[in-house]
């Protein structure tokens, strides 16, 4: 099995990417990495993105990224990322929580590296299938999670915390991108208050996120809904009526035990 | 009544910018607009940042982020912005919905206008409060609101819609980083699919947004819970067991009609 890691690292996280890196080669696994700031990622999607086209042309991202995609001129920064992706079984996002969502940076990585015709615009768009989107697309047959550390408590972030619960905090990652795009989404490893931990916490911590890497095969990924399974009207893509009675409200909706 | 607009523009949405700025001018307010590509907006957070940082010390963001807020040494594009927001008495954030948030841009906006000592940690932190936040803040007595334009169906963010309900996919923003820092919160402003709208659709969106902006004073701020005030319990930040009944869970618990 080979791995590959998406990492933030403001020389801040780089520390856990290690151990994760050394943790899965130990298990015999090959570990690509992106560091984003070591490799001085370009955030944002800009015309520079897209330097085939005419300079008199307004720029418009959807079009100007399909067409990049369709006729292989996307930039190697991004191609790079896209052959990682193609090349990993798993796939590790490893960042620390900012402002309720990732920083800056790595948001910038899928919105440059989610190109139209590579992570979306894929499949047909009929009566009865809605694109290779939710459980389908490009990445099928793949497992992606998130390792997220948080500078805030616990307890901010359970279900009656002033945050909101975490789940629905990384929803719109985990199932609006990486079930999106087909990926088996494994519940994200979080770490709580990490920058205040005393040695025998973090050592803990670590214990935890080791074992969690060595179980990757065994944990039971997020029961996600098939977007095209029958479970949604098409093409508004709403639940059906029938369902979801047990599943409260929101976001919850979409996933079954 | 003055305003400033905090705008993402990849070419795209200065149509829609422009607009607004028209409007509010018309009604007799001053405009400030940060459209964040024209001014090639930096988006990630680095040691850039913190110039005064010693080359051989470690970058750790929110340390270095305090420092320099507190010895006016942040870089002068962060610290215009801090003006501006100082400045206005509403603030709106128009952007495009990117994979179900905000460009990299406008994140990396917050991410480093946002410091440490400006928008978070201040205040005292003890028995019955837990700093200035969620509803108080630097930024209290003034209004803030998203307009976002979304490629996909409204449909689609509706209750039992794929993506997620529309309210809890900016709860994060409107909660957690507006009203956390004191802004009053208006309901976003959506437009959908304006992409794919013919004159007639895009005329009346038009017409809607305009409207919006001429009642700005008059729309009801959305009702979020005071941290200080009773609600919750300190310093877990969790809601007391005998409120939210009427709310459902999750993120709707921290907002009463």
């Amino acid at each position: 099995m080979t791995y590959k890691r998406v990492d933030f690292d403001g020389g801040q996280s780089m520390r856990g990417t290690e151990l994760s890196v050394e943790e899965l080669e130990a298990q015999g696994h090959e570990v690509q990495v992106s560091y984003l700031y070591a490799m001085q990622w370009k955030s944002q999607v800009d015309r520079a993105d897209f330097p085939h086209l005419p300079p008199d042309t307004r720029l418009k991202v959807a079009y100007a990224s399909a067409e990049a995609t369709a006729s292989n001129r996307l930039t190697d920064d991004v191609k790079r990322e896209q052959e990682k992706l193609l090349w990993a079984d798993t796939v590790i996002f490893q960042f620390p929580m900012w402002w309720m969502g990732r920083p800056a940076i790595l948001k910038g990585w899928f919105d440059r590296v989610y190109s139209l015709g590579f992570a979306y615009g894929l499949g047909e768009y009929n009566d009865s299938r809605w694109g290779d989107r939710y459980v389908e697309g490009k990445i099928q047959g793949k497992k992606a999670f998130l390792v997220v550390t948080a500078g805030s408590w616990r307890e901010h972030f359970s279900a009656r915390g002033i945050s909101g619960p975490i789940d629905d905090l990384l929803f719109p990652i985990n199932h609006g991108l990486l079930d999106y795009t087909g990926f088996e989404v494994l519940p994200q490893f979080m770490a709580y208050q990490l920058d205040r931990a005393d040695d025998l916490v973090f050592r803990s911590v670590v214990d935890e996120l080791r074992q969690r890497l060595r179980t990757i095969s065994t944990t039971r990924p997020i029961g996600y809904r098939r977007q095209n399974g029958g479970d949604y009207e098409i093409p508004t893509l709403t639940l059906k009526p029938e369902l979801g009675a047990a599943s409260g409200s929101g976001f919850s909706l979409h996933s079954v035990e």
